[in-house]
C-alpha cells in the first residue's frame, strides 16, 4: 500500500510520490540543513511567536479579549499554521521537534467559532467584519496554511489525524458554505486556499472541498477584488489564470495560485487548465527569473518585473517566493513527470531555499539579493526587522512569513527527492539517503544513495532490496545545468556510457548491492545572460554543480569591495585549494577603485559619473589577481560584507 | 531697488537674484513650455482639484462637515497651496490665469483656526488629533506649501501681501508656539517647513521664524520620528544634516531638507551647516543621479538608492524629485557662485521638469524612467491612475504632487536665469529673454538674450542699456556638458576666444548695441557611465547640449521594440535631416530579436535565459541600420511606446 505521508498526493499524473516514511535523507548538505532546522529552527520560530504575542492571540480570542490584545499582521494566525504544519513533516521523519504542538494546536482549536470561522483579525465585537476586506484581510491565505498544517497532522500521523485535522475540515466546510454558489462569489487577496483544499479533498475523499477550489481558480482574474496602487495584477484579478500568459503580479501569489490552478486540474482532468499553468511557468522562467531561481524583481510590490527586468542590486527574490517555486515545480513535475521542473526546483532550493537561513538557524534573508553594494549593520538578535534589509539575515521580521517557510520546506524535503511509478523509481534530486517503497503491491524495492552532491559529483546508487525474478528501472534526472558538459553513466555490470541532459535510466533485472554510478560534472563554469537582460550586460556568473556562486568583500584583500573586482572570461574558473569549503578560484584585477573610495570623496572622485566617449580618460590599472568564490548560498555569514554574483568581465 | 519679486530671496550670498519683474523669458523652448503651464496647466490641476473633491475640503472644514466629507489622502491641501503659489509666480510675469484665486484664497482662510491651525484632515471632530502622526500626517509639509504661497501672493502683489499671506503668516506664528523650545520637539515627517519659514522670515523680517526653522534642521536626525518599514533614513532622520555624507531617504525629503538647510545656513552665516549640504550634494551628484539629472532609483520607498544603484528601466526619478533638485542647486548658486550647481539645474530642467508634462499640458509622468519594455495602455483622459505607471503619462494621480510642482516650477523660472551683483549680470540658463535691473543705484543695465538654445548652440547676448562712464562685467556660465568640446566666445570688438567649461567673463564699457556671442558646440555625442554603474554597463547614452536623448520604437521599422537596438560607438552620432524635429541619427543594428518575440513563445524563445561561456551559441544578425533618436523630453507623446536611454553597444 503506497505511503499517504505525502505533502502532496495527487490521485493522477505521471510520476507518483514517495512518503516521508520512504524516504530518509542521511547525510550531506541537506541533512545537515534539516538537522539544524529541527533542532534550532522550529523552536526558534515557536519563540518569536510567542514572544511576538501572535500565539497568544488565539488564546485572548478564545478569551474574548482580542480586541484590545492582538499582535501582529493580519495574516499573523498563518504563522502558527506553518510551524504546526512544519512540525509535522519533520515528526513524521522520526524526529520530536521541541515545540509543544498540542498546547498550540489546542489554543488554535479553542478560536474557532461554532459555524468553523477562524480568524483572531476579524469578525469579533470591535474588529472589522468577517470577510469585510477579502483585498488584504488574508483571512482564506489564513485558512489555506490551516488546512495545509491539518493534513499534514493526519498524514504524519495516520488515519483521519487529530484535533487540527478537524479544525481544518471544519473550517473547509464553512469556506464551502460561505464562498459556494450563491455565496460570495469572490476570491481571497492572496491565493494559496485553492492549493489547501484541493490537498483536504485528497485526504478526505471530500469532492465539495475540489469544487470550490476549482470555483476559487476560475473566480479569479474577473475584477472581484477592488483594483489598487498596484493594480489588479499584483493580486492576479487582472486576467483569467486561463488566459494569462506569464506569471505576473506579485510572486509569492502568482506561484500559489499556480500551485492550486496544477492541483485543480490534475484532480479534474483539466488539461487546458494545466497547460495554462506550464505556459505561464515556461514564461516566467524564460524571462524573469534570476539565475539562482529567485522570482521577484521589484522590491515595490514584491512582485515579477518586466520580461527580463532582472537587476542584481534589486532582486527581491523573496524567500518565500522560492518555496512556493519550489511547491509549484513539484506538483508540475508529478504531473507531467518533466525533468526540468525538477532543474529549477533544484536550482532554486540550492540558491534560494538555502540561501535564507544562516548557518545558525536562528535568522533569515528576507530578499535575496544577487548583489550588496555597501555593508549593513548586524541586526541585534533580539530585534524585530521592521522591513526586508537584504544585507544581513535577521532573526525576525514584522511580516515574518519566511522563516516558518523554509521550515515547512525543510522538513518536508525528502518526499522530493523521488518518486515511483509501477515500473520503478525516478531519482530527481541528489542527497545522500535511503529510499523504500513498493512498486506494485509484493514488489518492494530499496536503493541506497552515496553522494557528496553538490559538492561532487557522484552519485552512487545500490539496490538494497529488489525482486529476483522481474526488471525494473531506476531513472536519474541528468540535471540541465550539465550542457555543454559530459555526464557518465556506469551501470552495475561496468557499462559505461555518456548521458545528455533530461533522464537516463537503467532498466534490468537488479540483484541486492548492484551498483549504478551517475558523474555529473560538477566543475565551475562561466555563466552568461541572455542579452535582454540589461542589468546584467558585460558580466558573467560563475555556477558549479547546480550552485550559483558569489564574490564576497570579506575574501577579498585591503578592505577591498566586490565592486573593485574585474574577472577574465577568458581564463577558466577552478575549484579553490581546499575541497573541504567548496571555493571556487577566477582571474581577473582587483583594486580598480580606491579601497577607500567607498563613499564620494571629493578629492579624489569624479564629479559627475558620465562622460563624452570623444574626451576619454584611462581607467584605473592593476596586477591580476585570484578571486576566491563562494557558494552564493553560504554569503552573510561571516559578518557585514558586499557581495555580487554577477562580474563584471574586464574590458581592458 | 532691487525686485522683491522673488522665490527665494536670500540676504546674503554670492549672488543677487534676480525678480520676476526683471527677467522676461520671450521665446524658445522654455516660453512655449510656460504658455502651456499658462493657458491649459494651471486650470488643470483646478479643475481635478475641484473635480476630486480636494478644494472643498476647505469650505467642508469651514462648514463643519469635513469629518464625512474629506475627499483625498492627508497632504491633499498642500496641492491648493502649490496652485496658488504657481499662480502667483505666473501672474508676476504679467500674465492672468484662468483660476479664480480669490475664491480659492477665501475658502483657506475660513477653514483656519483661531489659533492659526489649518489642515482640513486633522484636528476637527472626528479626526485624528493635531499633530498625532508627525511621521506620516504631513501636517507641517502641508504648512511649509501653504507658507510658499503666502510669500507668493505678498511678492508678486507686491507690499505685505493679501488674505493668504496673513493666512500663512498666523500659521507661521502658531508653529513656533506649537513647535518652539518647550513645545513638541519633533519633526515632520515630510520637510519643507524648513525652507518656507526662511522665506516667510526673509520677507517679513521676523527673525523668530527663521530660530524655528533653524530649530527644524537641528532636530532632525535625533531619532524623534518613530522607526518604520522603510527605516529612519527614509525621513532623514537617522544622522543629524551636519553629519550626513550623502543625499539619501526618501528624494523629495532629502533635497527639500537640504533646501532649508542652505536657507538656515545663508541666513544664519553658518558655513558649517553649508558645507555639510555642499558635501552631501557632491555625493548624490557623483554617484546617486542618473544622466537626466533624475533622482532616487527606489519605486519602493521613492528614495535614493546605494551609490551607483541607477537601474535605468527602474528609475523612480520622480518629478518632485527633480523639481527639489533645482530648487536645491537654485538655492546652492546663490549662497557660493559656483557653475556647477547651474549645470545641474540645467539638464533636470530639461530632462526631469520638462518630461513630466505632456506636450498638451494635461497628463504627466510622476515617475521618469529610463527604459520602457512594454507598451502602457493608454490612460483614460477623465481618470485618476492610482500610482504611478511610468510607461504614459497620466492626467491626475491619487498622490497628485507633481502636476502642480510643475506648475510652480514653470511659473518662476524667469527668476532663474540670471542674477546680479554689484559688478555685473550672471547668465546661468539660456533662453530667448530680456533682462533689466539695476547692479547699484543708478546703474540701470539691460540685455537681450536671442538663441534657439538648446537647438542651437549659438547665445547672442545684446546690451540694450548700459551707464556710458563705467565698465561691468557680463558672466556666461559655460556648461560642463562642454567638455573634450570647443566653445567660442565673441566679444562686441569681434575678439574671439575659446572658453573652458566654468564661468567666461566680458568686462568693459558697454554701449547699447554692443553684442556677445557664445557658440557652445551642441551637437550629439555619445556619453558613458562610471563602471560602477552596473546597470548601463556595455551601453551608451546620446546627448546633445543639455539634452539626453533616447531610441522610442515609434520610430523604430516593422513594429520592432526599442530591446532589439544595438549601436556602434564607433560612428559618431549626427543631427537628423530635418533640423525642426530636433532628431539625431546614430549607426547600429536592429532586428536582433524576433520583433514577435515580446512576449515568450516556447517554440521560439530559449527556455532558460542562462547559458554556460563554453557552450557558446551564435547571436543572431541583421544588417546595420541607422536608428533615430528624439529628446528624451519628448518621449511617450505618440502614443503608446517603448524606450530606451542607455543603448547597447554592439558586441558582435
Amino acid at each position: 500500500m503506497p505511503s499517504t505521508v505525502l505533502p502532496a498526493a495527487p490521485t493522477r499524473g505521471a510520476l507518483r510520490p514517495l512518503g516521508l516514511d520512504e524516504v530518509d535523507i542521511t547525510g550531506g548538505f541537506w541533512a545537515r540543513r534539516r538537522h539544524i532546522n529541527e533542532t534550532v529552527g522550529l523552536r526558534h520560530c515557536r519563540d518569536w511567536m510567542e514572544r511576538s504575542g501572535w500565539t497568544g492571540n488565539f488564546r485572548a480570542a478564545a478569551e474574548g479579549r482580542v480586541q484590545q490584545d492582538r499582535q501582529g499582521r493580519e495574516f499573523a494566525d498563518s504563522e502558527i499554521y506553518k510551524l504546526l504544519e512544519a512540525t509535522a513533516w519533520q515528526s513524521a521523519s522520526g524526529s520530536a521537534p521541541d515545540v509543544d504542538v498540542t498546547a498550540l494546536v489546542g489554543a488554535v482549536a479553542a478560536a474557532q467559532e461554532p459555524d468553523g470561522y477562524l480568524n483572531t483579525a476579524f469578525g469579533r465585537p470591535g474588529q472589522p467584519p468577517r470577510y469585510s476586506d477579502l483585498e488584504w484581510g488574508h483571512e482564506l491565505y489564513c485558512y489555506g496554511h490551516l488546512i495545509q498544517a491539518g493534513v499534514a497532522e493526519a498524514r504524519a500521523r495516520g488515519g483521519s489525524g487529530g484535533e487540527l485535522a478537524e479544525v481544518a475540515r471544519r473550517a473547509a466546510d464553512h469556506i464551502c458554505a460561505t464562498f459556494g454558489r450563491g455565496g460570495i462569489e469572490r476570491v481571497c487577496g492572496h491565493p494559496l486556499i485553492e492549493t489547501a483544499l484541493v490537498e483536504l479533498a485528497r485526504l478526505t475523499g471530500e469532492e465539495r472541498y475540489l469544487a470550490q477550489a476549482a470555483l476559487f481558480v476560475d473566480r479569479r482574474g474577473h475584477g472581484t477584488l477592488a483594483d489598487g496602487e498596484f493594480g489588479r495584477v499584483y493580486h492576479q484579478d487582472d486576467l483569467p489564470v486561463r488566459e494569462a500568459r506569464a506569471l505576473r503580479g506579485h510572486a509569492v501569489r502568482a506561484l500559489y495560485l499556480a500551485a492550486g490552478a496544477v492541483d485543480v486540474a490534475v484532480e479534474t482532468g483539466d488539461e487546458e487548465l494545466l497547460a495554462a499553468v506550464v505556459r505561464q511557468w515556461e514564461a516566467g522562467v524564460a524571462r524573469r527569473t534570476y539565475v539562482t531561481g529567485g522570482m521577484g524583481s521589484h522590491h515595490r510590490d514584491e512582485s515579477f518585473g518586466d520580461d527580463f527586468v532582472l537587476p542584481p542590486d534589486r532582486a527581491y527574490s523573496e524567500t518565500c517566493a522560492g518555496v512556493a517555486s519550489v511547491l509549484l515545480s513539484w506538483r508540475l513535475l508529478l504531473a507531467t513527470g518533466e525533468p526540468r521542473f525538477a532543474d529549477l526546483a533544484e536550482r532554486t532550493l540550492f540558491n534560494v531555499v538555502a540561501t535564507s537561513p544562516a548557518e545558525h538557524g536562528r535568522a533569515f534573508f528576507y530578499a535575496n539579493t544577487l548583489h550588496r553594494r555597501h555593508r549593513s549593520a548586524v541586526p541585534a538578535p533580539d530585534t524585530v526587522s521592521p522591513g526586508a534589509d537584504p544585507g544581513l539575515r535577521a532573526p525576525w521580521f514584522a511580516v515574518s512569513c519566511c522563516p516558518t517557510n523554509v521550515a515547512r520546506t525543510l522538513a518536508q524535503l525528502p518526499a522530493h527527492l523521488a518518486t515511483a511509478d509501477d515500473h520503478g523509481i525516478q531519482l530527481h534530486q541528489y542527497a545522500d539517503a535511503r529510499i523504500a517503497t513498493s512498486l506494485t503491491p509484493g514488489h518492494a524495492v530499496a536503493l541506497r544513495i552515496r553522494t557528496d552532491y553538490p559538492a561532487d559529483g557522484t552519485v552512487v546508487v545500490r539496490v538494497d532490496r529488489s525482486p529476483s525474478d522481474r526488471p525494473w528501472t531506476v531513472s536519474l534526472r541528468v540535471p540541465a545545468w550539465t550542457a555543454g558538459a559530459t555526464s557518465w553513466l556506469v551501470e552495475p555490470d561496468g557499462t559505461r556510457r555518456t548521458v545528455a541532459p533530461g533522464t537516463a535510466e537503467v532498466t534490468r533485472v537488479f540483484r541486492p548491492g548492484d551498483e549504478i554510478r551517475l558523474e555529473l560534472p560538477v566543475r565551475p563554469r562561466w555563466i552568461g545572460a541572455d542579452p535582454r537582460v540589461d542589468a546584467v550586460r558585460g558580466a558573467v556568473a560563475v555556477q558549479r554543480g547546480p550552485r550559483v556562486y558569489c564574490a564576497e568583500s570579506v575574501d577579498l584583500p585591503d578592505g577591498l569591495d566586490v565592486d573593485a573586482i574585474r574577472v577574465d572570461p577568458a581564463v577558466d574558473p577552478r575549484d579553490g585549494p581546499d575541497p573541504a569549503v567548496d571555493t571556487v578560484v577566477v582571474d581577473g584585477r582587483l583594486a580598480l577603485y580606491d579601497p577607500r573610495s567607498t563613499a564620494y570623496d571629493a578629492r579624489r572622485d569624479e564629479p559627475w559619473p558620465y562622460r563624452p566617449l570623444d574626451a576619454p580618460t584611462a581607467p584605473p590599472g592593476s596586477d591580476r589577481a585570484e578571486i576566491t568564490l563562494v557558494p552564493y548560498h553560504s554569503w552573510a555569514n561571516r559578518g557585514p560584507s558586499t557581495m555580487r554574483v554577477w562580474l563584471p568581465a574586464d574590458d581592458r
